[in-house]
């Protein structure tokens, strides 16, 4: 590589903890000095970051499966880039690799904390996402969490985000006998039947039990939730007997900033013998294998797509992310460096 | 048997469906002419008979996993009875038999309704408990829904009931490491204790949550939901990683007139990756047969005990069963005919 080495870095920094919906002010952008590379360290230029819904839970100073981002520290993330300084064999300059160090333009990063990509087999963002942590989320949540079976009749909510629009077109190949989703704009729903959802409808027009009472008149098997509140609760009252909800995001209620009630039919999960099951992805990676593995067939066979949704520049990612949670993305919501 | 056959028997029918706590006023006691028996029946006189939490839901005009009761038609549940007329060969006169035709003292059973049982290996009212729906609901609830693992920490939520203090009193010899019990009345902590609880307490003392964090300062793996309501909000806070709920009744909330809200911390279920499922007996009768063999065990070995809470006469039966609703039983509540 013939670019001269940076000395420092701009990175967002966690300016203030956000009440309810968060707001520019609560990021700042600041340069920072780079260290110097310890053994088995690489200096990767990002090339691209990830925002992701459940960052916003890392916001609130409570503890949960990931400690909170820390006041006046940098936000950490998904992201891709290109070596640029090396002190580890495996990962020579020049290579392409994912981490875990977005929200900066450079990271220093340990070598076992770094995966190589081959930006030859497909572009490197979708390491962030049909690749990557949003895609296992949507198969360990179909295979491993709701038992997903063939002949099925599946709803997905918010299903034309990252993972949503994933778990809607896996459950099809994996022999859903009907996949429906919701999603919030008339351009989402459009963008869902594209995708092959056998139904789709705006949870903005109308109570989502209507909806998807239409949409599912005979009842659903699974439930792949991303949203809580109201999509939950209905899809609870459209359950057939031993139907399984796989609770992976409820992002309805992530700027809420007083405890949310759960759905107040939950008494049905007796009688009907529901199982509600929550997950995140780390519980899964055992699933990994096989998801990569039939993942790069349904690839290959051009039958499986994924949408992004980009945004540009360091500046910006804090935007991109509240856009994020407005529902401003269809599929990944990437911001490149 | 020299006794005159009747011709006529008296039965409990539902007068109007209670709004919120069921009255007397709710029930009346009717005399009815029997009918003659067709081939395969049995004329049974009844000596006990079962009141049951989920009888509340059955009151009401809702489709649920079984009809509701109708209005002007008598009542229906666990009973206990001696043939007095037979024409079914293999139920012969004299045959103790459980039934499924309570609220009567008098009950026309179709012989495939009808399952013989043998006073001499157990009181006949045992068939309504601890060898009955709620033994195996017990034994479901922990082995076939909340699959609990030998040193796990268990807590039961109205563990002085029928079904509550056989849950357990299994978890113990199950291998739990701590079980854990909440009552409503001191006297039946107490009880709980001497039943080996490790430690219970009254819910009426104090929050739960703050009960259940006492008894199980580090959590929990397994709770059996007999109450729902704040039970269930306090046990999902306490719930260790991949902890597993039973979801198996909810008499906090059977009288309630408007819907209860759920736990508003059910968000919790995703990032510890929580498994909340709900059953009915009936789902789990497979389980039966291994049920019976371990259970006969433990009574052999008098590992387990069981207690009945009686009162007697039809005409207590409905407020045996108001009673039941509000708490009045430790263990079984039984009605003799």
């Amino acid at each position: 590589m013939s670019e001269p080495l940076p000395t420092t870095t701009r990175q967002i920094t966690l300016a203030s903890r956000p009440v309810g919906e968060p707001t520019p002010e609560n990021f700042a952008l600041v340069e920072v000095a780079l260290p110097d590379l310890a053994d088995d360290e690489i200096l990767v230029r990002n090339t691209a970051m990830s925002v992701d819904p459940y960052m916003r839970g890392r916001m609130n100073d409570v503890k949960s499966y990931i400690p909170p981002f820390q006041l006046g520290e940098p936000l950490d993330g998904g992201a891709v880039g290109e070596v640029i300084a090396s002190r580890a064999e495996s990962l020579p300059v020049g290579t392409h690799v994912v981490h875990g160090l977005g929200w900066r333009e450079h990271a220093v990063v340990g070598v076992r904390h770094a995966k190589p990509i081959d930006p030859a087999l497909a572009p490197t963002t979708a390491h962030l996402g049909i690749l990557g942590m949003p895609g296992l989320t949507a198969y360990a949540g179909l295979v491993g969490v709701a038992e997903m079976r063939e002949g099925d009749v599946v709803f997905v909510s918010g299903a034309a985000g990252a993972v949503g629009s994933l778990a809607g077109q896996l459950a099809r190949l994996m022999g859903a006998s009907r996949v429906i989703g919701s999603a919030g704009s008339a351009e989402k729903v459009e963008r869902l039947r594209t995708l092959g959802f056998d139904a789709a409808f705006n949870y903005r027009d109308r109570p989502v039990r209507e909806s998807l009472r239409e949409a599912a008149p005979d009842g659903i098997d699974v439930y792949f939730d991303n949203v809580g509140g109201d999509h939950l609760e209905a899809a609870i009252s459209s359950m057939r007997q031993r139907g399984r909800i796989a609770l992976c995001g409820a992002i309805s209620a992530y700027n809420e900033t007083e405890p949310v009630p759960g759905p107040s039919n939950l008494f049905q999960a007796i009688g009907k013998g529901l199982t509600l099951r929550g997950f995140i992805v780390m519980m899964y990676s055992h699933l990994r294998p096989e998801f990569e593995q039939r993942m790069a067939q349904w690839l290959a066979h051009d039958e499986i797509v994924w949408d992004e949704t980009f945004r540009d520049g360091l500046e910006s990612a804090p935007t991109a992310f509240i856009e994020l949670l407005a529902g401003a993305n269809t599929g990944k919501m990437i911001v490149r460096l």
